[in-house]
């Protein structure tokens, strides 16, 4: 049975600034640049999530797809959609919102609802065009 | 002297949410869904402008590029890009932060930048890939 | 109060094959080639569907955006998506499979479904990356 | 001699269904939904080949791109493009027509046409935007 | 029978510069930029060259576009593919190689080669993802 | 701290040829093929660079985007765009200009800008949207 990866892709739109509430404006504004601004700004965010796996012989699928999929919208998309990242996210509260720490939130919002015999191997999440970042999980480091 | 169409992309960041102040909240939820939550939400637009106007025989040139560049970024970008559309743009103000009014908006602030024997023929505007308007000017209604 | 236009975007997959039974098989194969093969072929369609009309200064939009992607998924993609363009679209029965052929049928499955003062601008039909086809409505011949 | 990745792109179009005909029709649509079609879907398929090497002092290649791309051309498209994936290709028979058992059939086609010294990296089947699948080879299990 | 637009992307890389010699050095750094570097540079050029006509009730086609990709390949890409166009396009010689030029020569060149009933509608020439022309036609200035 | 890869994309456009002196014209259009035209040909490239770390708890940054923009951008960017590859980056002179050579020596251009406890990972570079190579480093040979 031959180990395949699977991925499948998700877009949602959100707002979000980064900022220190133990930091001056100043002090923030001069690490983060723009993206401190304290009335937000916003992204069309690209997300991959990929898992691995024996192919089934039966399905041919390592999982289905279906199951990914609400995976995905049911633990990430519905909570962060048209949502402020800062403000309305409980998995996120307490984390700075940055793209890297969305990224690592995500996996484990999915990997615990994979089927037996599939791994989580990445989360891809693409803030800009130009501006992405990938989570191999706790075991990559 | 041939008649051709120029058109320069750019990309930007901003929050925004669709509400109307003289209606309640649920009013707005019902009219604008998930767009109208009060704790915005943002998008990468891409923004497409687009002018018309006779070939230089001399450059080959309908304009010099750099100059509908530094008109979108001085005049458009400047102002939106990681900003809050509803309320840090000034000429947004008034007006419902809706695609629709903010391609008519666009429209009016490059078109007095352009010079004398050019014209605008389009502002194209993307909230997502999936959503988009374009605006042909005042006298194409 | 300005006249734009607004676009929807919709993906699907569907199996055709471009073939006339009054042919035989070697005029089929001679003038469609590939894609007369008996056995099918299929695509990722994508569909933009334009809508023109005045801004509502109400809600500053042409029309809800979920209303027309409302039409499109009830009236075209619940009829193509991971069905046979050839054998089971009633609104396809009687013409030849071609993109232009379903672009026009495209046309007046949505005309219909369009809120008063709103009219078709175009619908883009892209079968391939490289293959696409617009059509512009019956007063555009 | 650095060790580099080289990837080749390339596309088709096909016909196919998911079913098992040990299976009734109810069951095959209760696992594989829409994708179970008795009249087929298709998709525009992506292909990246990735082939991995010593970059070759003289000519600066890992390998002659010209080759990988004939091997793409005369092992897989040829026999795919515009074909029914169930009905039409001999080195898919008696598997199911899933995008992983697609990969991994593709894996073994390219890799017996490499010259010494280059070594298959990974096969990425998009079946849609949404939806891919790579494999990185026996080994990687 | 409808009039339908059709449209086939080809893709092509080539090396260019932008300069006149009627001009200083400095003169033309000054008005071209980077673009006028003496050693050129190049660009992976996007091509969608849109026909319209009425269509075939036939056919279904508005033409064939295998002859549409023949008359892409071998009047237009054949010369400029992996070429200079400075210096080895015969029909771009004594224009300076602008993109607004180069579209306007493309036009030309394909033109002629449609069968009777169709005719040229658009010329779409990409330079770059944020550089584009269109030409529409020496009778849509 | 997790361990987090960022990527960021940059955009050029240059002119190369593939060819070395020591060999006839005939030998470099037999190896080479079109790539080797004496008077250039040129491409848009995509630069994506990687780079690899520990999320820092202060920031939620792996590091400061602005600074792999700026070293993309100081040290590769302005020294190719709009530029000749073989005849004026004087770090590729004495390489043969393939994207492979180009890749490797992006690599080493940008690993040394980079702060403490942040590695490289991966060059990806695309030549045309078919054509792309990545580099993982000297150490994943």
């Amino acid at each position: 049975m031959p180990t395949v990866r699977v991925t499948r892709r998700a877009h949602f739109c959100s707002a979000h600034r980064l900022f220190r509430d133990d930091w001056s404006d100043e002090q923030n504004r001069e690490v983060f640049g723009d993206c401190s601004n304290p009335n937000w700004h916003g992204h069309n965010y690209v997300l991959d999530v990929t898992v691995e796996g024996p192919v089934d012989p039966e399905t041919g699928f390592v999982m289905d797809l279906k199951q990914i999929k609400r995976a995905i919208n049911e633990r990430v998309i519905d909570d962060v959609d048209h949502r402020n990242l800062n403000l309305e996210v409980p998995w996120l509260e307490g984390t700075m919102a940055s793209t890297e720490n969305f990224a690592v939130a995500i996996w484990d919002r999915i990997a615990s609802a994979l089927p037996e015999g599939v791994r989580m191997h990445r989360v891809y999440l693409q803030e800009t065009p130009n501006n992405s970042v990938e989570y191999m999980g706790p075991a990559a480091g």
